[in-house]
């Protein structure tokens, strides 16, 4: 296999998500570290030759770059046990994943990032603004997930781990850190609790 | 196959993605059309029976329920041309779907709604508000877009049409409802013509 570089924001949990992804399907990384609260990766150099959207995190492959996080988990488990077989099982998993980018990370990863990461007092007037619609967002987002995981197996899709697992995880369990009350969400704690319980799991600060 | 029905708003250019993937793999779909500006897929018959999540479309496939825009695109596709055999260039079509929804969708389907439907006058202050951020989050999404399409064969993946230009098409060549000018952006201009010149293409009036 080509050499892999993770270029990251180790804080990430879009970031996370590819290491927690490469790990449990045992493959190494090489990781790059950008600090994004200084711009770095809005730099001429790292536009033109790492991603022209000027985000992280981009995994490198050989020669090839692959923004997205989502997109670089999905290469990473194509023929792993983490995407699932059948048809429409494969498509549902892509249904969380999208979710995950449309509902849950820009209302909670970004509250998480501002709140924890940047501080309050360092926000603009329009960010401070959009907190109580991404607050609201955010916790819409925990509600769909909690009444999907009551109905369920125990996982996203079905009864065994699966990228929707890994990639909702990823900001979920940290939520608190952006204000959001778990407790409220037994059934995504538990489920918190199951996904650090699959082998060759390895936590957001490793 | 599974009797197919697409639970949508046809002005969406979410659900049209859905229409023109099926048209162009040959599959018929049955339409079930909600009315989002009368709250119809908020009800609590909607929720409980058809998407928790309050949104079009859902393709239903026999009995089963598929949320997410581009998680039924990839459904319907598989096995298709419009996915990439190669393992790089299937998770680079993933990127740029990801892409759509993160960066693209929220900025430029939002103002389309907001000022081609909803009416400007009929907006929150919260979204008056946000205009000027979705304005030029979209602008920065078409300038990501028209660098790539400048350095490429013809088409986001590659020299052939897949999802990655579906998923972005539905709501780039309709920009122009929602204040966008196309005419920046000419390599995305000739890439909105190629899209519909693909045999078996059909209009999101259709």
């Amino acid at each position: 296999m080509a050499a892999l570089i993770l270029h990251e924001y180790a804080n990430s949990g879009n970031c996370y998500k590819i290491r927690l992804t490469a790990a449990l399907v045992g493959v190494p990384l090489d990781r790059r570290e950008y600090d994004i609260l200084k711009g770095e990766t809005r730099t001429p150099a790292f536009l033109t030759q790492i991603n022209g959207n000027g985000r992280i995190p981009v995994l490198q492959i050989g020669e090839k770059l692959l923004p997205e996080s989502n997109a670089a988990c999905f290469w990473l488990a194509e023929g792993s046990p983490l995407i699932p077989e059948d048809r429409f099982d494969r498509a549902d998993m892509l249904r969380w994943m999208f979710f995950e980018q449309y509902n849950h990370e820009p209302n909670i990863a970004t509250l998480r990032f501002w709140l924890a990461f940047v501080g309050e007092n360092a926000l603009t007037d329009a960010q401070r603004a959009s907190i109580p619609a991404r607050r609201a967002g955010g916790d819409a987002a925990l509600a769909v997930m909690e009444r999907h995981l009551r109905g369920g197996a125990g996982f996203f899709v079905g009864d065994r781990i699966s990228l929707a697992d890994i990639c909702l995880y990823a900001y979920t369990h940290v939520a608190h850190e952006g204000g959001f009350d778990l407790g409220a969400y037994p059934a995504i704690s538990a489920w918190i609790a199951a996904v650090a319980r699959t082998p060759g799991y390895l936590p957001i600060t490793a």
